[in-house]
């Protein structure tokens, strides 16, 4: 068996690269630290000095502000120095090649890089070529991994409902695209979880997805029965007309999240949404701003976790 | 009476959006305020830490790099944690709404933010939807207010001429499209100005500016006469030829300050302008630079001004 | 004589402009300095309060990620407040000219401004306007020089080569259009190097380069003889065809450092290159990853020398 590259010899976690594979107690004590960092965000003062004088890389090869800028105000909460760096206008564009860029700041002192990347398996890349003080997360790779929105999802659903170990879980959406899926159904069935769905239409599900211990579902209405959680999944602007679907109306009918869909969940079911979110449709108005939804809960354990990601990888 | 949006019960302020509905005295508390942090800027460490561990968000969906960088240094003088968001580029171009960007921020843990808006009300309509503990800075939305100019313009003619009820003070150029313009206009009568002029081409003059109160001169040098304050506005690019206007030569000739036109003012007047200035357009290099004009006291005063606002929202 | 401008009255620093006129012991002063600070990167926490509370502006009228990744994170470790300042995307669009927007930043409370502009004598420009109290580091300037660049190359040879009075050195490559190789030139003949060569096809040497002091090569075989140290420089990518070159892959055959042409050099001779990279155009990968080539150290120690410079320019 291959070692995990994202654990020390010891167990500890070393990057954060990917779900797969974290064993669901090391999952469940990054969750008890994210809960500690939850009051933190609601201090006058919402600061602490773990990585004071710390080096962090928001390297984003990929522009994304919403989830740059949940990562720098975790660092900066943490006291860490961030520099934020868009790479596509700058040395790449310079014929540099990646890891000469990750080689240059790692010699200027680095002890982190968040990396976002448009291709599978570059956070992955980078871990492997850094020395061994660097610590990478993954904030997203093509479309393989998002492991601090799947362990914040976890987060959340741990606040709400307590139990893994008892529920029935939805995942809904376009599957086949979606890093968020493969980290929240790896999650998930690591966690417990004794029924995970996916829903979602043929077109947009990946092939042998049930390899992944999901039950798939292209009826949204049956997928939806007597569930406790509902996690909807973004549909790319790309995604919304052309070979996957007729139109995003069309989706909207068949698989957009409403009032009367929901009633087929359970009465206490709660919602979830990685955002940004397409009202009208992925989701309709009235359902993300219901009082099922946990859409803003998520964001604000976004936080959290990823303060307590980075402290348990950089942290003295 | 409506409340006013932008004070609590008790008549503190809680948001900043628009000069107009503040009272005389709670613009001299701010102008006040604004003294002590002029000599921090003054100091070997140009910090304090009124606003530490506090999260600014710097949401910009208009570009100004002027505006935000004073924002930005003023939030860090006072030891905030500063996040700069260019929404253009970002959320906004996935469809999400600009409540949907407000809420998210809100849950990531915001405490202020300085909202620049190409259109009139934004700063408004955020304040309206946030939280209570969440406060609004308008840094300019359309053409309606950007009150921390007219803020610093006070604190500068203040510093100059000390009394705002012996003065006769002219607002010069591009009315119409100015937010600036009507921000000083409303702090100028506020404070008791008791002859405020406003200089312009009929093309750039609002219909019924009088009912702000103020005196309409379509001849600059009827206009400047025996004023002790000249307040020029900044012509925008998009305005120097076409339906308002011949071009811009022909603008300096009318409304352009000399130094020749600024001899009908009194001898002392001080001469203002909001920068970027365009040199040869509204006002000529030899008055610029010359021995009236206060125009980079005005930024200095700007960053005290924006340091005073920002710790009178979210100080301890 | 005219005085130099980056000089106080005493001799100390005022500007760092160009290495062009700075005195070996000046040269060595601030490499002494650096020293320390290489010892800052290594700690657990990288910072040290020497410019806690300076406003420092990163003003790039020319967009350099890498250049402004290395002094914003100096800048950072000696706890200063750091404002990134592209000015092409800004005010510049606006009409104002350079003058009016340092004026402005300096009305905010600037304590320093880093420079990097396409036009030769910016530095030089703004630092002869701006009040004495203000400092200004050329961090690129047209065609003209790279102080820090140079510096840290010198404290890259004096790190591994002890003295500089009894070395050879090539710079080799695009010397006609590289501020490097000028900046480079003038420290090495400055600190004593006996022999300084450039190595480059006569297309891309500029006039009269021998009253610099150096001996050119066109022959790149024989210019390695025997040499200490190896000074790549970057082929920029519009250089690589047209007028000066016939292909990149012609520059390589007779210019780029392969494994082969460096044994000509001395056994233990050092390879630098200021980043970023061409491989496979003036460097081969072997040499860039091999034993002899220090230029990842360039990079880290760039870092130190840039703190040194900031902290005996603002420092207390």
């Amino acid at each position: 068996m291959t070692p995990n590259p994202q654990l020390t010899d010891t167990g500890a976690l070393r990057h954060l690269l990917t779900i797969e594979g974290l064993s669901a107690k090391l999952i469940h004590s990054i969750l008890d630290t994210a809960e500690s960092f939850v009051s933190v965000g609601e201090r006058e003062v919402k600061k602490v000095p773990l990585l004071r004088g710390k080096s962090i890389f928001n390297l984003f090869f990929e522009a994304s502000t919403r989830t740059r800028t949940t990562f720098e105000i975790a660092a900066k909460r943490l006291s860490a120095d961030v520099v934020n760096l868009n790479v596509s206008a700058s040395s790449q564009s310079k014929g540099e090649t990646l890891l000469d860029t990750v080689d240059n700041l790692s010699a200027m002192g680095a002890d982190m890089f968040v990396v976002r990347h448009a291709q599978s398996g570059a956070a992955h890349f980078i871990a492997r070529h850094v020395a061994p003080h660097i610590h990478v997360v993954n904030a997203g790779d093509g479309r393989h991994a998002h492991p601090t929105q799947g362990l914040l999802d976890m987060f959340t659903i741990r606040r709400f409902k307590k139990d893994f170990t008892q529920l029935r879980v939805a995942v809904v959406g376009d599957v086949m695209h979606s890093r968020v899926a493969r980290s929240e159904i790896h999650a998930l069935t690591t966690l417990g979880v004794p029924e995970v769905r996916v829903i979602a239409p043929r077109t947009l599900l990946p092939k042998g997805v049930e390899s992944l211990g999901v039950h798939v579902f292209n009826d949204m209405r049956a997928g939806l029965k007597d569930v406790d959680v509902v996690m909807m999944l973004r549909l790319q602007n790309e995604r919304m007309s052309g070979p996957f679907l007729p139109s995003a109306q069309e989706y909207f009918k068949y698989y957009g999240l409403t009032a009367d869909k929901l009633k087929l969940a359970k009465p206490d079911a709660i919602v979830m949404h990685p955002g940004p979110m397409n009202r009208g449709v992925e989701i309709d108005s009235s359902v993300a701003d219901g009082g099922q939804a946990v859409i803003l809960p998520q964001v604000t354990f976004g936080i959290a976790v990823r303060m307590a990601v980075m402290s348990m990888l950089a942290g003295a």
